[in-house]
């Protein structure tokens, strides 16, 4: 009899229509003889209208106080699945994050799990009950409530599974993980499995179904992800360590992300110090750079570009201004209009030439590449967005996604 | 440095500027120099609205569940108010009833308070923070969370002023108590103070501001309690021992109650046997018998009668009809029109004659008493709905309330 971890997002129990179909799936499940453990999240939108409330009352609402409210809408949602279950002849009992031990440490609104108490779940298990689990929060070490930020149920429930030695199986309203955004691209295809270090590249990148978080700890723990539909009935698909098949497909994914600007300073002083300088002054205002590339030095001058977040660029813009006395006179050039395109893939470690691939395909389509980085699993590149979807079936075809 | 309690009813929090209001009057208070915990109870018909949602799960919602489920009421209204002091730079701390350490044994729903922790307030206060306090909850020995039931907010307020020898404070919708119904009688006085019995009295006739729990705590402790209005405007009625001046005045307060109806069994067998089998299978269907009357036997059959809930009604016909056969054949009447007067006083303990007074009072304005019951503190007598405005004005007058 094993144990499984099963979590379902907002919109999964956003209605009691939908609290009740869960409930009656669980029940199902459970008469197939595993033993369940659920996380759930706040119904639908209630975080939002509880911090909504918050933010009427304040600008700057104390985090721990944050904390103590928006942990609430969990423990609405544990409750109310709990009445369900129980009231279709499946035993159940909601255990809050305080009652489960989850401990954290770290920043309130944003804490991490540091110890979670499975003696307490393996009890209900033993006694036959679905154990239910606020998903999102734990306390601290001085028993205060905590909440864990963005994809903080996927991460109680992850967790979860890591302490369990359990499977975990994530219910979302996607039925998986593809090859590319299958909202804008009908030729995505849905990948039966991808390993943890792909899923945190395309995480990363915005393509993310889960947060990185949860996914890095299934990575250190070696806990196999399932990531489905919330309806069961479709197939999803499995994160997990690489394995021999995988290996042998190049590229796994493709990302698309419009959410970057570029900046460019021309003429910049080539010196380690100036450039530093720059970087430096930007992680200062809490900005975080991606992709970056350097021109060759003409008369000692370099031209240096970045991509960053459209909503950080003003703070950039006026960063880079006030540099400017002690650095010397550049030029700042913004370029508001780009996409960036990212392919994923384990594959690369051991087969050369796929950027060659990538940037031929782009080549014989004429479209032209604004900066390029690349990792040991990844090449990303931006591009300008009227290219967009030619360079995505370009790509997806190439690769064969 | 006094430390007071002061506990606010879900009208009070309905909406955030009501929060906010609160928030500035509890910073001019602490701002006198008073130390301040404040119990709150769930924002408006929260409550009600979780509970709505439970039972369209369920018709029997464990009560294990609905625990977890309501309690979220309190603790988001505790978040609030903390995060409106902070604003306004009144520092503030919230507490669920776990946190601190309200502990409780019993039923689910309707849990009594065993201890509380009062250190951890202590510690608070000792650190300048207004200590806000989620009313109504709080922890079983299992680490389960429960809640008090009908009135429970007013209980952990009562109770933590016990703990740490404060007063309370309970403000309200209505501005103190009164001799009777203001809403109904513009001859209402409202009074200074009054006692724990009476108030007790008050309370269980229906004529409660606050529920009787949190009185016999605060008589049990000694705790004075004060009711106002939650705007602080106008004086309140405390509530404490009697003195002096109290058992002066005959008569404190005159209670109104519709709510009842009256059944009478017509030649029951003249037998301790039969009587108490008819009130015990009442008890049996927990109904709660209020008046009783009993007529002299005549042939060794009496006439007996007695008041109950309007809603039990039904329960307690059917009840009686099925004990026709072990008991004999006795007729049963009912009067579904009744409406009870009581006049509460601990001056009746040590004055004679109150009962004559009233009795002739209603005589002399023609009006019928259906069935009469007295204690020590206590007079009432049912009578007639369409003679209740004439009687209230007639007792009022005579006893000067």
């Amino acid at each position: 009899m094993d144990i499984v971890v099963q979590k379902y997002g907002g919109t999964s129990v956003a209605t009691l229509d939908k609290i009740k179909d869960i409930a009656r799936r669980l029940k199902e499940r459970k008469e197939k003889g595993d033993k369940l453990v659920v996380v759930v999240s706040a119904m639908g939108k209630t975080t939002d209208d509880l911090l909504d409330m918050a933010y009427r009352l304040s600008r700057n609402p104390k985090p721990r106080e944050l904390d103590v409210l928006m942990s609430t809408g969990e423990q609405v949602s544990i409750a109310l699945l709990s009445i369900a279950l129980n009231e279709i002849g499946c035993k159940a009992r909601s255990f809050t994050g305080h009652q489960v031990g989850i401990l954290t440490e770290g920043f309130h609104t944003k804490s991490k799990i540091t110890d979670i108490n499975a003696d307490i779940i393996l009890e209900e298990l033993d006694k036959d009950n679905i154990v239910i689990v606020a998903g999102f929060q734990g306390i601290n070490e001085n028993n205060e409530i905590t909440t864990l930020g963005r994809g903080g149920s996927d991460t109680t429930a992850v967790a979860l599974a890591a302490k369990l030695g359990a499977v975990c199986e994530i219910y979302t309203d996607v039925d998986g993980i593809y090859t590319t955004d299958p909202r804008r691209y009908p030729e995505a295809r849905k990948l039966d499995s991808i390993s943890y270090e792909e899923m945190l590249e395309m995480a990363s990148l915005g393509a993310g179904v889960m947060h990185s978080r949860a996914i890095e700890i299934g990575q250190k723990y070696g806990v196999p992800i399932y990531v489905a539909l919330n309806t069961g009935d479709v197939p999803g698909t499995y994160i997990k360590e690489s394995d021999e098949k995988m290996e042998k497909t190049v590229i796994t994914g493709l990302a698309v992300d419009s959410n970057d600007v570029m900046i460019t300073i021309n003429n910049l002083p080539y010196s380690i110090k100036a450039i530093s300088d720059v970087f430096n002054s930007l992680a200062e205002k809490h900005i975080n750079i991606d992709m970056i590339s350097q021109t060759t030095p003409v008369n000692n001058l370099i031209n240096l570009s970045f991509t960053l977040p459209k909503n950080d660029m003003n703070t950039a813009l006026k960063t880079l201004k006030d540099m400017k006395k002690s650095i010397g006179d550049y030029k700042i050039e913004t370029d508001e209009a780009i996409t960036k395109l990212s392919v994923v893939g384990i594959g690369m470690r051991t087969q050369s030439g796929v950027a060659a691939r990538m940037f031929s395909v782009l080549a014989q389509n004429d479209i032209n590449i604004k900066i390029i980085t690349t990792s040991e699993i990844r090449i990303s590149c931006a591009i300008d967005p009227e290219d967009q979807d030619k360079a995505v079936t370009a790509i997806a075809k190439e690769f064969n996604l």
